[in-house]
């Protein structure tokens, strides 16, 4: 018998927030069942389940032992995990649910933001050739003492894109509340359009970026083993926007492919540190043993000397920051630590912009005709960033993708 | 260094269902920490969560498959083992969570009242070892094959005697929303009792019989493994009830040492079968194959080779019962089957109670002189059950209370 083709599904929290939603994701999977594949379902916590789960922590104490609130959110995808089984087999259909430790979703210690280290598919296969949907909590896994983590942020989409991987999924479908990747934001510049393909490293810049609909680690993990993501609406039935390998063909007339917002970070300046070797790497140092990711660095030209470094980190690790930065300030002799969460972050993504070099300058030109500062700029291969106030933050995306033509069908042309 | 003593306490629903009971609970623990023990900590779900996720479960769908629901329910206490290892860590103590799977509670393979096999006691002990508060997850464990199950009616305090049985500990305290075990449920007559100790024969027949303060399975499994019981309040330091072992000293004062009500049974009634060889076993093998345990049964004197056979189930099996019995009808040769749920049984209890053979009479006596009628009768050596009208009920209870002058110091006397 032919090997069927296998489907990983993903459902986020919305599209199991209520009995009648999970319901509808049943006959969903069951579909693709009936269609001929062999399916994964990924499901996240229904609804708001995750952040009452944080309430009611810090309802006892402001900072909850991480193992402990690890232990505390995991339930709530195991309740996701075990309704949508109960909707499945009531509608006669086999499924089984797995959590995250029982199919061995092996991560590090980490907790509250653990990575995965290893996937034994060997259960899945398992309950697969008995004709089973097999449905396995997101979010979640286990460390080597058999401790229960959960992945951080976007962590459903990465167990859904690591599963596919593990499993050679043909495809991994995530299930969203928005229909696809867009231009941009559409709810700041309505005429906003939706991609029918993106590559990776774009969608990389868009998600780290802020466009949210998928976390970057997803993005990465998928690209390392080349596993195709296809995003679409969980609430109707058309097209999504494929994230896949680049295709010369297609990327090459693209420029620009979007404009993204991120205003979920906060801006670090230490004042005043000695222009010498080994004072940037303390700094990150510091941070980085805390586990906050930083974003964006920018160090000042020196003067007599001395130097201001600035970075950008999540809003949720910045009293971690201050934290960490504190402790080092007089060893490294800085004047001051200044921190700002008033700023926005907002950028241009397009594969293939550095051969047109006109891309930035356009931008920092509609950003001075719309009389809005640049307090940060960063670029890499494929984007430009830039950090603003964040009362500019709209007004600046809205510009951007008018100036880049995103609204018209055919692609962006300087 | 000498080892230290072992408690195993177990707090129920009620005491963890706000976070602020969680805190007060983290305190009690901690209490017993500083005294020098050793404390292993079981908990229930989180006041009506259980029920809640049960109807959750039933929006979906009537009969949910066991499985998914063992699922489910067993998120509720993985909330409150991790939130209340949050609240003793605040407060500067180590405490660590475990659920039943990780701490190795092995059960049996049947979903939704599942029993214990063994228990895994070397996480725990490692834990204590290292001076850590453990905190278990109650009413959970896993069969062999990995998947989640849980134990049914009264879950929990089985977990802490067991856990209990197999640390050795010293004493398993059960913190419950009552201070101790009375003579008869207290809202029905005011002037019941509290005892200061009873044996586990005793209270196996109060707890089977509904005095619904201590599960059976767990006296049972107490008495095997001679593990002594305290009950107490989780909301005020009063004396509770020691359940031991029996000591003829102060048992062969007392004849009777309560009276219970079971409001939660259903009558059935199969008519018109053969008094012949097998049909008996036919039947209730028919109800064991659903793990439906049955109470009282009875059966009628034959005449002319045609009897009627009676039995008592758990309401919540009444339907499963039903089916079964539907199923082996015609082979057995039954002319009908009535359930009746309108029933209560009403039980007297009393270690040496047969050496005192007035007791029965004493107890019909009464019953007669308050013109209720009795539907069923069934005796063991230590108690006396009739099944009357569920509307006689309390007026049964008080009256026999008051008869064996239960609310008096000393002990009843005929």
């Amino acid at each position: 018998m032919k090997k069927k083709d296998i489907i990983v599904q993903k459902y986020g929290g919305t599209s199991v927030a209520t009995t009648k939603r999970i319901k509808e994701v049943a006959e969903r999977v069951i579909y693709t069942k009936k269609a001929g594949n062999d399916v994964v379902v990924v499901v996240s916590a229904p609804g708001d389940t995750t952040d009452e789960l944080i309430a009611l922590a810090k309802k006892i104490t402001d900072n909850p032992i991480e193992r402990e609130l690890d232990m505390l959110l995991a339930t709530g995808e195991q309740q996701s995990i075990a309704l949508l089984a109960i909707a499945i087999n009531a509608l006669g259909y086999k499924a089984i649910s797995f959590t995250g430790s029982q199919v061995g979703i092996i991560t590090d210690k980490i907790h509250t933001k653990a990575r995965i280290i290893k996937i034994d598919g060997k259960k899945i296969e398992k309950a697969l050739k008995l004709g089973k949907i097999v449905i396995v909590a997101g979010f979640q896994g286990m460390n080597t003492k058999e401790d229960i983590t959960t992945l951080g942020r976007g962590g459903s989409d990465l167990t859904a894109v690591a599963l596919a991987a593990e499993l050679k999924a043909k495809i991994c479908e995530l299930y969203k509340d928005v229909e696809g990747i867009y231009t941009t934001n559409p709810n700041i510049v309505p005429k906003a359009r939706k991609l029918p393909k993106i590559s990776y490293d774009e969608m990389l810049e868009m998600a780290s970026l802020g466009a949210q609909v998928v976390n970057g680690r997803s993005i990465e993990f998928a690209k390392k083993y080349n596993v195709p993501i296809y995003v679409r609406s969980s609430f109707n039935e058309k097209t999504g926007t494929l994230i896949t390998g680049e295709e010369k063909n297609m990327m090459e007339k693209l420029l620009i492919s979007g404009v993204t917002l991120d205003k979920d970070e906060a801006k670090l300046t230490i004042l005043g540190v000695p222009d010498t070797p080994g004072v940037a790497a303390k700094v990150f140092r510091s941070i980085a043993d805390r586990h906050v990711n930083v974003d964006m660095i920018i160090q000042d030209v020196s003067e007599k000397g001395i130097t201001n470094i600035s970075c950008t980190v999540d809003k949720v690790d910045l009293k971690k920051t201050l934290i960490a930065l504190g402790r080092i300030k007089s060893e490294i002799g800085a004047t001051g630590i200044i921190a700002d969460e008033n700023i926005a972050k907002v950028s241009v993504i397009g594969v293939g912009m550095l051969s047109h070099p006109g891309v930035a300058a356009s931008m920092f030109e509609i950003l001075a005709e719309k009389k809005i500062n640049i307090e940060m700029i960063s670029t890499s291969e494929i984007k430009i960033s830039c950090i603003i106030e964040k009362k500019d933050a709209e007004k600046a995306v809205q510009a951007i993708h008018r100036k880049f033509n995103l609204d018209k069908q055919k692609g962006s042309k300087l």
